[in-house]
């Protein structure tokens, strides 16, 4: 059977995490790489999770009244340039039209704050108009040179972008940190991924930025992986754009903004952290199917067995269980619905129709556990709710014992060579920075987080002055 | 007050029907113009709409058991000239994007045949593999020369597009039409559009499709507007980009395709059939906003009219209605919401709470009727269902009485000339198509319709020769 063939993964999570990442991701049929370098293809498994992400925040955006449009992927190359720091940052990795008839080479969108900035600065006129807020779900293009990995690095991804207009510094502050949170919620409640949350050092903020809050998650291999990020950007784009606004006291201003974002890359975020020997685990909360129903058939009580799992599928109804009824075995089954990370599996054969029960396996454990069918949808809800949260669980224990508080620049080149996430005192120059990065071979700051002690008596973990900060650091994606 | 200024048309739809088009819409706020030539914005009001259109069709799609994916915005050149009428009939518009470390042009996709299908090589094995059924949500780049028409004619626009692969040529030709028949749906059960639905002539069918079905509405300019359309490829592209399977037989076989889209020009679509003098009017099942509520303040009981209307707003929640409490006047706020279209407003009053009612204005007829506030869930309940079926009757009025059967081809240039949507027997040469658009300024083959009658006694419209079928003519979008 050459279906047999595609299935399973052939190496161990902790002997080769990069080649267990990329067959969990082709073998679980979550992407495929395209013909086209460095692009990927989005595969229904996958795409379904990434409905149920923008299913949960647009709920999320409609609470916050912020809401969807679209803007056009092309950006004119005077646009691109109207704000400095920001065309710096963003050049080296533009793609370009030019066979035009525009009189300029149009950029593919690596960021629309610039197309976005330029409408917004037609559209608002008075405080009236404020605060305006507006997201877009769209593709992006960036035409990076290192390899492609599948989620993590691809010239084109899907993500949203909020961008938001406002009166004053002060609210503009408030919903910068806003957006973050509720970023941290979807990966905590949603994704079962837990985060660190703070600010990022001038050097890794947004190209434009007056500052970047971001939340990050560590992975099995103890990089840590950008799951979202929230740009104040102050009044630098407003000005280059001429966004300006009449205030109630009719005098002219200029208005603040900030713009927040989280891609695709969440995907591979899940796949890493929650999947496996045997593939994929998929939290319920996020699973489009969260149930397999398997029929164990023997000889001669096919046919009952079968009614049977269609009678508890129509049952199951509102979990959109999978009922498979093919030809292959139980066995073949059970791996290649594990592989695809489906949440629970209901498994039913003749002994169990005997005694009114079924039997419920647990993705996450392996647990099996005989249920009545009387009870079946009091077990299946709270079981999932367990899955949901054990996931959540073993990754914050994850998280946090692979955090190490260290002082001197020994425990931190020992600690990044140990795969861990490094909490340690720093000075909060570029330069230490860029020091750090060369002998580490590439351990960068992370973030420095909001909660920070009230003195901090330490000394910068690598230049030995007087710390600013309580910093993380660690290997990134 | 400049916001003031902004509202109401400044045209009769009767009068100049294209400068009133592009008033509803910007007034509206559907979409703008984006400083990128011939590329849109689609704000928020539209968005609303397309993303309810995505929202019924995904479950349509969930049913038929057809899956959503992403697949990449770039195509190599090489990819793109494999299939020949394909490559010929879109090169045209193709945007390029060439400064890549490619060895070739990448495309910007005018529509993703090449892509995908490169992709289903892969994929595809066996006969357990089909029917594969894969739509994606997506940006399309065509390089107009044309000027630009908000929503009907710009260089990007958002669609779906459904990919299909089956084992016979009877399963594709019966899904073929499958598709076609949930866009008839669409367009009449939720837009409230009647359309016509049929067969395109050879001349009109998609580059590289055996043919083209494709369902197409009126527009009250006299102009056809086509709404979706289905394309059964045969076996062509299988073969270019060798797409086969082991069959039950155990022998190779080629499989046949179709692929089926219909866009955001849907919107264009709705704003032209339902608008009025006073702006847009939604129909109420794909109206995110469906009732205004619009207190009527007058002084000394403006708390107590402001309260009343807040508990109607609690008490009316699943249609998720707006309350305007904005200091403009109450005529302001009705000119307002008509020119956005919502279908339905809720006025109160201090004489209204008097009477425990409310006054309901239908957008559509402007009829005004006061309701008890205890009947006021089944009195709105019925009214939207009301005005739906309302705006798509008057829209099949007009659709009937502007549909004229023709025999002489001095009849049809007086038909063409009157706006009208003709209906001729005609030879279906590719000869005459072309003579008739010629002589008439622009008239096309809009499709020949499936039921057509058992013996054509009639002559060509143009040719004179006798008829092969009946067939619907106009010019068009």
């Amino acid at each position: 059977m050459d279906k047999k063939g595609k299935i399973g993964l052939t190496v161990k999570k902790e002997q080769d995490f990069s080649e267990w990442y990329t067959q969990v991701i082709r073998k679980a049929e979550l992407a495929d790489y395209s013909a086209v370098k460095g692009c990927m293809i989005i595969k229904p498994n996958a795409y379904s999770i990434w409905e149920n992400i923008q299913a949960y925040f647009n709920e999320r955006l409609k609470k916050l009244n912020v809401k969807n449009a679209y803007f056009p992927l092309f950006i004119p190359e005077s646009f691109f340039k109207k704000e400095a720091e920001h065309a710096k940052g963003f050049t080296p990795e533009v793609a370009w039209v030019s066979n035009t008839d525009e009189g300029e080479r149009l950029a593919l969108r690596p960021t629309s704050e610039t197309v976005i900035y330029d409408a917004y600065s037609k559209w608002i006129r008075s405080h009236r108009d404020l605060p305006l807020k507006i997201n877009q779900w769209a593709n992006i293009i960036r035409w990076e040179t290192k390899a492609t990995r599948l989620f993590l690095r691809t010239r084109e991804f899907l993500w949203q972008e909020g961008h938001c207009v406002y009166e004053t510094e002060k609210e503009c502050n408030k919903e910068t940190l806003l957006y973050l949170d509720e970023y941290k919620k979807l990966c905590e409640d949603l994704l079962a991924i837990p985060v660190i949350i703070g600010k990022k050092t001038d050097k890794e903020k947004f190209a434009g930025a007056l500052y970047t809050l971001s939340i990050d998650a560590l992975m099995p291999d103890g990089k840590a992986l950008q799951m979202g990020t929230s740009h104040h950007l102050g009044q630098d784009f407003a000005k280059s754009f001429n966004i300006r606004f009449l205030g109630k006291d009719e005098k002219e201003h200029t208005p603040w903004q900030n713009s927040w974002g989280f891609s695709t890359r969440l995907i591979g975020a899940l796949a890493m952290v929650h999947g496996d020997n045997k593939g994929l685990i998929i939290p319920p909360k996020v699973a489009s199917t969260k149930i397999v129903i398997i029929p164990i058939m023997q000889k001669k009580s096919e046919e009952k067995v079968l009614k049977k799992a269609k009678e508890i599928q129509t049952r199951l109804k509102k979990y959109n269980p999978l009922l498979d009824d093919s030809d292959y075995t139980a066995g073949w089954k059970f791996n290649e619905w594990e592989l695809k990370g489906i949440p629970l599996r209901v498994e039913i054969g003749p002994k169990d129709i005997a005694k009114k029960q079924v039997i419920l396996v647990r993705r996450d454990t392996n647990a099996k556990k005989p249920v009545k069918i009387t009870n079946l949808i009091k077990e299946i809800e709270k079981t999932l709710e367990q899955i949901q949260n054990n996931l959540l669980n073993n990754a914050k224990k994850f998280l946090d014992s692979n955090t190490v508080h260290v002082k001197s620049f020994q425990d931190f080149k020992k600690a990044i060579k140990n795969k861990k996430l490094i909490k340690a005192p720093y000075c909060n120059s570029v330069e230490c920075e860029d020091n750090i990065k060369d002998q580490t071979n590439g351990a960068k700051t992370i973030n420095i987080p909001f909660y920070q002690p009230k003195n901090i008596r330490d000394n910068c973990v690598y230049c030995n002055k007087k710390a600013k900060v309580i910093c993380y650091f660690a290997k990134s994606y």
